[in-house]
């Protein structure tokens, strides 16, 4: 159900002149969704500068009940920025600002737009880093907090849930919300903050954030080891986890992976499953967790324990990890490639790991496989022929199956990259009917008229 | 607005039978503050045994428009349990069962009648322990979880919030929602877990929990150290937090908290400002943490440092911090104390009690201080005459002025107390009406007869 864009756009041409754009190479780069969903472009694209402009674009766009999509960096997986019903793309790229920095707090408040590499780029000289580290390496840290997004370093350092102090964001009826101060902890009222993270820009568009910041550690250790089987590695973090050895990154990649990362990043690891380990701290501790991880490694049944302090070994192995979806690219040129995303219980790791390796193998399209395993967390990238009806077809019946595994371990359909489009078909079956029709009923009740980022998450593509 | 609970009451008798009972003593027992706040009982208490009893509970509550108070241990400290509109206090008391424990996985499973000492003698030889420990030794978890309650290990280990994998809970229209599983990261759909955390009770029962469990560390130290000023003390705190050393907790008792503390448990500190610090982990780390500590607490003014390893003399110094409230009762008896909360940026700490310390001698009443100063919340122990009218009002000018600071400062009226009654007129002054308002709509949205938990948090009195 599509409504009519033409006034709302008009409107806002005449309020924020030639920060609208109809373009169609603008509307499509603000429908890029890097998965197989197709790209649904919106109307028109509008960069606000402030909170005061992104409520006057929202009060704009529910005069002419027409579809608002926040847009960060374009980054997110599962089509959360698509516009299936049209609209107005609100590209938060421009509001920049870092607002204020207090060490002394471990702190700061940045705009929506500033991305992590920004942010990090800035505190650094303070001795301090802002670690939640998704795949993409230019997400804005308002797009990672309403995917409430996760990676490499979350088993240390949580997710945006647990990195976010508080949150500016405009609701639908315009007005702008503050969900808290700079406090640590507070338990004043219902928890907006986390309920506006992973929200996916459904119940308000987030327009400034308070940051954790965490010091940079005096001295870090990466560690890669090769396992003769998936079972191994999953056994050495469990072991870890259990001896609260407190690593700071612990990945799998499986042998598949590891061959597209030699070929990638020139690297000459043995072709077998490896965790990619990072350990951080002060001098003797990390000394210590070193000592006892390879203790741990080994007994669980790694053939070999390579380590690293030096800055350039360690970044270079990192940065190969970092590229694991690049080096896929790299390896099969010309073909798509999907990166999803599933967690189960990390007991129930190997298991779904080993079942889905069998699956790819039946299947017969390649799909290396790369993981947090330290919190049970791990993507596919099956590699296809997006112009194949054939291919598509068996990537998706593989997907489909992946979901119902890790649901079937007792796992969750999306660790971190969100429900968007992509994952809306499972959530009902994840959580069941109660669950999601309270968040329905919070959804009408906040977003009655059902314009913010409409066709995701938890509404349909039929209905708005 | 009360309704009459009479039938209700005879319903829930005629399926509930002996586990319904309205005797005075009963539901005076159930309506236990801990406040200046006067009691107000419910008409009748229930003990389900399950979570479908609980939600028949519900249904039937709602078919009658009678309130519904959930109730754990009753030891909440904002008048969450009363029952200003009468009803139905439903105690989770018998809801005991430990479900599940995964020891690979670091999590169980437990009914919200689970009090926090059983689930540690639970996993005790598992090697495991769980971290979240209000002042309240016996508090259940469900309690807990609702009031999102906090304490000394809040630090290093989070809050409730941090601990909660997933909930089940009864909404207010009898449906049971599951809001996850026990995959330690999700991002499939609204954050109903963290939003039920914190909700008081106003938007469902929690029944069952989820729960990360932490590995006991191998090594725990504890400090003392008295310092010549609280600023000395604080400024200790932030430049460990800033060293990134990762201390398990730091508390700081002024020096009127030292002498009743020195009077109740019979201890020989000298009557300063002192910082409890817990230093945790493997041997090296932990003398690595110490010996940066000292040095720490030493440039900042500390006048002595003592630390203890052995577990006799640990356990004496955190039964001495834990007894902190009974420490004040013991030294001025047959007097009330009120335990009040705020919590601000760590940087404005010092100023806040500064501020609080001199704003206490004005007033004129004995008010210890005690706080966990590594996230910027303390307490302050008011002791007052609860007999005399003018020892009330010089109290409740204290608590008003004691929120107005620490509003002032940039922080929040309660650091992990909840809202429920006390803190009611406050909520909209610290968060702006757009927030209360949204916090309105999903209340109102979830619980239309507005019977779950009613003049709590979000409800005024004259209102249900």
């Amino acid at each position: 159900m599509r409504t009519d864009p033409t006034a709302a756009i008009a409107e806002l041409k005449s309020r924020f002149g030639d920060r609208v754009e109809t373009g169609e190479a603008v509307r499509c780069a603000h429908a890029n969704t890097l998965t197989w969903i197709a790209a649904e472009p919106p109307d028109a694209v509008v960069w606000p500068l402030t909170t005061d402009e992104v409520a006057e674009i929202v009060v704009i766009a529910a005069r002419h009940r027409v579809p608002v999509i926040p847009f960060g960096a374009g980054t997110s997986l599962e089509g959360h920025v698509n516009a299936p019903f049209g609209g107005i793309s609100v590209d938060l790229g421009r509001m920049t600002r870092i607002v204020q920095v207090e060490a002394r707090d471990l702190d700061c408040v940045v705009e929506a737009g500033v991305t992590r590499p920004q942010l990090n780029a800035y505190v650094r000289d303070l001795g301090l880093f802002f670690p939640v580290d998704p795949g993409a390496a230019d997400a804005t840290l308002g797009g990672m907090a309403a995917t409430r997004a996760s990676g490499t370093n979350a088993m240390r350092y949580g997710t945006m849930r647990d990195n976010v102090l508080s949150l500016k964001a405009v609701l639908a009826n315009g007005e702008v919300v503050t969900t808290g101060g700079r406090a640590r902890k507070s338990a004043a009222g219902l928890d907006l903050t986390r309920l506006l993270i992973g929200s996916e820009g459904t119940l308000g568009i987030i327009t400034e954030l308070a940051l954790k910041l965490h010091p940079i550690p005096e001295r870090v250790i990466a560690v890669a080891c090769p396992f003769a089987s998936v079972a191994g590695a999953c056994d050495a973090t469990i072991e870890a986890n259990e001896t609260g050895l407190g690593l700071s990154k612990v990945e799998l990649l499986d042998a598949l992976q590891i061959r597209a990362v030699n070929f990638h990043s020139k690297l000459e690891l043995t072709e077998q499953p490896h965790l990619f380990v990072e350990i951080a701290g002060g001098e003797a501790a990390t000394e210590e967790q070193l000592r006892q991880f390879r203790e741990i490694a080994i007994r669980c049944g790694a053939t070999r324990f390579e380590w690293a302090a030096d800055e350039s070994a360690r970044r270079r192995l990192w940065q190969a990890r970092h590229d694991a979806f690049w080096s896929v690219k790299t390896m099969w040129p010309g073909k798509s490639v999907i990166v999803t995303d599933v967690c189960v219980p990390v007991s129930q790791l190997a298991r779904c790991v080993d079942e889905t390796v069998t699956d790819i193998k039946a299947t017969g399209i390649p799909a290396p496989l790369v993981g947090h395993v330290g919190d049970g967390n791990f993507h596919v990238l099956p590699v296809f022929d997006a112009g194949d009806a054939d291919s598509v077809a068996k990537v998706e019946g593989f997907l489909d199956r992946l979901v119902e595994r890790a649901l079937r371990l007792g796992g969750t359909s999306t660790g971190e990259h969100g429900v968007g489009q992509g994952k809306m078909a499972y959530l009902e079956r994840e959580l069941g009917a109660p669950a999601v029709g309270a968040m329905r009923a919070i959804k009408a009740a906040l977003d009655p008229l059902g314009i913010l980022n409409p066709g995701k998450m938890l509404t349909g593509r039929n209905t708005n």
